[in-house]
């Protein structure tokens, strides 16, 4: 069944692709994955993520056309709370994409989120592997920059745009919800708006309150329906690409991700296994007897002997400072 | 150090149980928490969460008035984003609780978040643990309900209080995040608004969309600012209270609880372990080979062997159905 697939996939087939990501989603990629992941790693991987409302899709229709002018083939990923292709509301912004449909130059596919981030994450990674290894040159993930999604496409793509959009009001907001500063370009989108220019000044003033070590961030104005601005914005994400070569951060970027994601995998089978255990813990035992009990089940080395747990808010924090 | 801690708790010095859970909060609550833990059990638990401007402090202040006045004592812990006795936009509603302040009959205490939810329920448990030992006959938690933070008292109290204000349309917001599901007692605050009785009618329209096995949620509507309808409330409490005892559901609750905790704590200390193993993993493993390399360090009976990951989100999905 997997060699099958797997045929097929070696011999180009769209179908195969989809059929594997849907594997990935339905939690059965894990074959897939271990067999096709040396070939993934020479895509270059951008996420587009902002609020509701800014115009994501027209973005990544106008990039999509931009990229395949330059004779690149794309893979297009789109992380939604709900499916795009079945939901009428969101189906409208889409049919800028359906363009793109029949080119086989282009694959598109949307991930619906179930409510859980963590989860989507893992597919998501999982679809963009598989992207990369089909051969796509260049993969887009776009996600609704609400929660901590955006946060997680920063543990995938290589290049971040953060798309924001005049009049919103959403900068502070952004701000304090730490999206800004996984920005590696940021688009103001709809540039015709008449508080797009100050819109620009406050992301340039917002940015001289962050502390940037290597790259600073670029700005772009885009007005994506016109398809304008997408040049300088391709532009934009080609010298990021070239930063991170150079500089060779690139290694150390993708080596966060990878670790992210072994780190959600194991810890996703230990949770599992932790509850089957704490099941079996006897009333009475206090909670921090019980955790040193449950550890103990996890061999040796994970036993923690005498020493008190840490509270994992504790270590939190400080990640989070 | 903690014997003398221990010694003055044991004496009743309410500056002990100050500082014990200052000790659980700054993650070293561990040899009090196992030194004291079988004291606790004997009291009444109380979540009170809403949003903010509901007048959850109006509320607890009455209660502890109503509570104080049947001649028994009480802990108040207070869960706030920022701590309510440093902020000044928060004091005013706090100085309600002021008057209490030198009764030694109640105990008031606030927990910053410093925005890791998972954390402070954490240490709550720890604070609801020690004034429950200490000796306290009713112990509330006043949570913020804007993110999960509900859900998590959910796993602490017995009783559950979701408070809403008349006008503020913020039940269909609450019923999308599953706050309502959680209510034992709903407390319609401030019912002398014009739109009190339309909130009442909403809450018990929503109320038969949602499938109740046992108890169902009573409603209260209270003028807490004026002590009114206090009364209604805590005999709503007490009748939970009662039906949790004879359907023995209490049991269950508590040993719900208590496995939340001890596997939050386990977790905890798995995951800076495992942190530290996948640093140790070597560039171009696939991530699904590079998972079972972890969890083989973890014990023979934590190996997966040839078995596939499970997504943990297939599992979260399920869990949020």
């Amino acid at each position: 069944m997997n060699d099958d697939l797997l045929a097929a996939f070696d011999r180009g087939e769209q179908r195969a692709l989809a059929r594997a990501i849907t594997r990935c989603e339905s939690g059965e990629g894990e074959p897939l994955i271990r067999a096709l992941f040396d070939r993934a790693g020479r895509a270059m991987t951008i996420g587009l993520t902002g609020p509701p409302g800014v115009g994501k899709s027209t973005l990544t229709a106008a990039l999509v056309a931009h990229v395949r002018r330059l004779g690149k083939t794309v893979g297009v990923i789109s992380v939604d709370p709900s499916s795009p292709f079945s939901h009428g509301a969101l189906l409208g912004d889409r049919i800028r994409l359906t363009e793109h449909f029949v080119d086989p130059g282009v694959f598109i596919r949307s991930m619906a989120s179930r409510g859980h981030l963590g989860g989507v994450a893992g597919a998501t990674a999982d679809a963009a592997t598989l992207m990369d290894a089909f051969g796509y040159d260049v993969v887009i993930v776009e996600t609704v920059g609400v929660g901590q999604s955006e946060i997680e496409i920063a543990e995938i793509a290589d290049t971040i745009l953060v798309a924001l959009q005049p009049g919103s009001g959403d900068t502070v907001q952004m701000l304090k919800a730490g999206i800004l500063e996984i920005a590696d370009v940021f688009v103001v989108n709809k540039r015709d708006h008449p508080m797009a220019i100050q819109l620009q000044r406050e992301i340039r003033s917002m940015m001289e309150m962050l502390d940037y070590g290597g790259w600073v961030p670029q700005l772009v104005a885009t007005q994506a329906i016109a398809a304008q601005g997408i040049e300088a914005l391709w532009d934009a994400i080609v010298e990021h690409d070239a930063y991170l070569r150079t500089s060779g951060e690139i290694a150390h970027k993708r080596r966060g991700a990878y670790e992210h994601r072994v780190r959600a995998l194991a810890l996703g089978a230990l949770e599992r296994r932790v509850e089957a255990v704490v099941a079996g813990i006897p009333d009475g035992r206090d909670p921090y007897a019980a955790a040193h009990d449950v550890l103990a089940r996890f061999g040796d080395d994970a036993a923690v002997g005498e020493a008190p747990l840490r509270r994992a808010s504790v270590r939190a924090t400080v990640k989070g400072l």
